[in-house]
């Protein structure tokens, strides 16, 4: 691997120490051209890679460096959550400016791996470079799923029921809390979920392989970039189309206050905000209940249906009698003249 | 996955054709939140990631970019030959401003996946995302080994012969006739051979697998630092040390010519010049004439003894009857004083 400046030298040992964690599936961690793996039987490998590039993704002036260490390790994991798999090894590539500050770069590294450790997961390999540029942050992770479990995108089925795992449009909110009006450090405290929905977002990883193992459900993903361009996505891949009802769309309260102060129609964040990192899931109609009750039974968490699949394509709103393409783009449109 | 430009668009639609591609251990490519992988049994995976960050690790004024594409793909995939495997699927992470024209991603990306295809491997994931900086792009490779017949950096015996693949310094060269005094493009034509180990160096899958399935070597790595830097870390890892003769070192004719038109010593290019992505491996003294023979008459390809390992520590360089260590920097050293 390329690349050596001093301050990689103090990551890398830093790096070293977590990676001495051992795993059975860790033939060989860092140290070598390659880190070796073991195959486990049975299973198969999930892996996924995430380019974040400051002033596009985050923005270093008010994301503290151990959360946004925390974010760009959780937004990874939730990919592998998404298929039912749990995450096991782990590659951060960091190009970084000399301007930044060790403390920094030691933050975000105490952030990242925290997720890791509590995820199970361990740091295999990295690389550390110098930037003239913004700090980009790419991470691949490689997780695992029993074979006959995995969760893809293409497995919606018209008459399915469409379910979130959480509310949405807290990480938008919050992303507008802190770059439209509030920049100052009390927005912390006084919008508490919202500020950790867009600066520390938990992969749902314990939810997805539960759901994967239930056997009930067809198809799924994680809510990254908004309800109505993830849900456009398993139409796509499924070929169908999806019906989504607004009223039963969860919302938190705290968004509802916070559109309020902005000015924002609470629905245009839970749409089209993106970053919520929940799960997106189809099932048959008939075990919508059974669901509920697991997911409760185990986790003390609710689930929301939000819609259903139909036959066709596209993904339409229904909100106080009036239907609405969504798909995509499509609430900019919707935003304007709703 | 995140981040949405136009041009992601058309890259991913130029990534899925290629991506097309069947392999039996593919079970679902590019279009979900993972690509999804079934394991070879008795085989070992092999990973490993890079950031290649422009102007710091590549200059666009002078690397065309099918040529610029080729060297991101094979810098990547040398780290699997390093350790006797063999590429089997990519994924390729980019941040790229907005300014960069679809030309030159389209070239770019013909020659990620030209380099793909004469390997075999497979592209199966990746991200395009906006940078407001450098063009930084991270690859991160997956490759396969017998999971006897993996050569690590660790291995090397006191006795051992220490041999490289190639001429040495050629791309350090390249880069400097392309950076301090030509800058014109015929000096593709006057120093072709230079030219083509800075511009599109070659990842040496095929000898690798033939040194790591011999059963001869003991331990082995690219060259990606140049020969004493890279000769260290298998020192510290195998905990020995290193003697170097400057006599054996393998160096082009082109390489003499370079080195009189700037006036910089060979050897200095050659030994710390990097980026030649030729193998370096040591093997017992006993089995030197086996191993040429055997890479001769597979290949057609010559093999160069450097010098041995010993016991304690640091590499040490013998050069007319004077010794100097040059371990890491210690180089720099030698070069004023030498």
């Amino acid at each position: 691997m390329m690349g050596h400046t001093l301050s990689e030298r103090e990551l890398i040992s830093r790096i070293r120490r977590q990676a001495n964690r051992t795993d059975q599936g860790l033939v060989k961690g860092i140290g070598d051209d390659c880190a070796v793996l073991r195959n486990a039987e049975n299973r198969l490998s999930l892996i996924t890679t995430d380019a974040l590039v400051e002033s596009v993704h985050f923005d270093i002036s008010w994301h503290p460096p151990f959360l946004l260490g925390r974010k760009t390790a959780s937004v990874n994991i939730s990919d592998i959550a998404a298929m039912g798999g749990i995450p096991r090894f782990v590659l951060l590539a960091m190009a970084v400016p000399a301007v930044v500050e060790s403390e920094w770069l030691t933050g975000f590294l105490d952030g990242f791996l925290s997720v890791l450790d509590e995820q199970g997961a361990v740091l295999i390999g990295g690389d550390t470079v110098r930037s003239t540029g913004p700090i980009v942050c790419s991470v691949t992770v490689l997780g695992e799923g029993d074979k006959d479990r995995i969760l893809y995108r293409h497995s919606a089925q018209v008459g399915d029921l469409i379910w979130v795992s959480g509310t949405l449009g807290d990480a938008a909110a919050g992303l507008a809390m802190f770059s439209s009006i509030v920049r100052r450090p009390s927005a912390l405290t006084e919008w508490p979920e919202l500020c950790k929905a867009h600066l520390d977002p938990t992969a749902e990883v314990e939810l997805g392989l539960l759901l994967a193992v239930s056997g009930l459900v067809h198809a799924m993903m994680d809510i990254s970039d908004g309800l109505a361009t993830d849900l456009a996505h398993i139409c796509e891949e499924s070929r169908v189309g999806a019906q989504v009802f607004a009223e039963q769309i969860p919302i938190s309260d705290q968004l509802v206050a916070a559109s309020r102060e902005l000015a924002v129609l609470p629905l245009d964040w839970a749409l089209r905000g993106g970053e919520d990192y929940h799960l997106l899931f189809t099932a048959s109609s008939t075990v919508g209940e059974r669901l509920e009750k697991l997911v409760y039974e185990k986790m003390g968490k609710a689930i929301y249906c939000v819609g259903r699949i139909v036959e066709g394509n596209g993904v339409a709103l229904f909100n106080s009698g009036k239907s609405q393409e969504i798909a995509f783009g499509g609430f900019d449109h919707f935003a304007r003249h709703g």
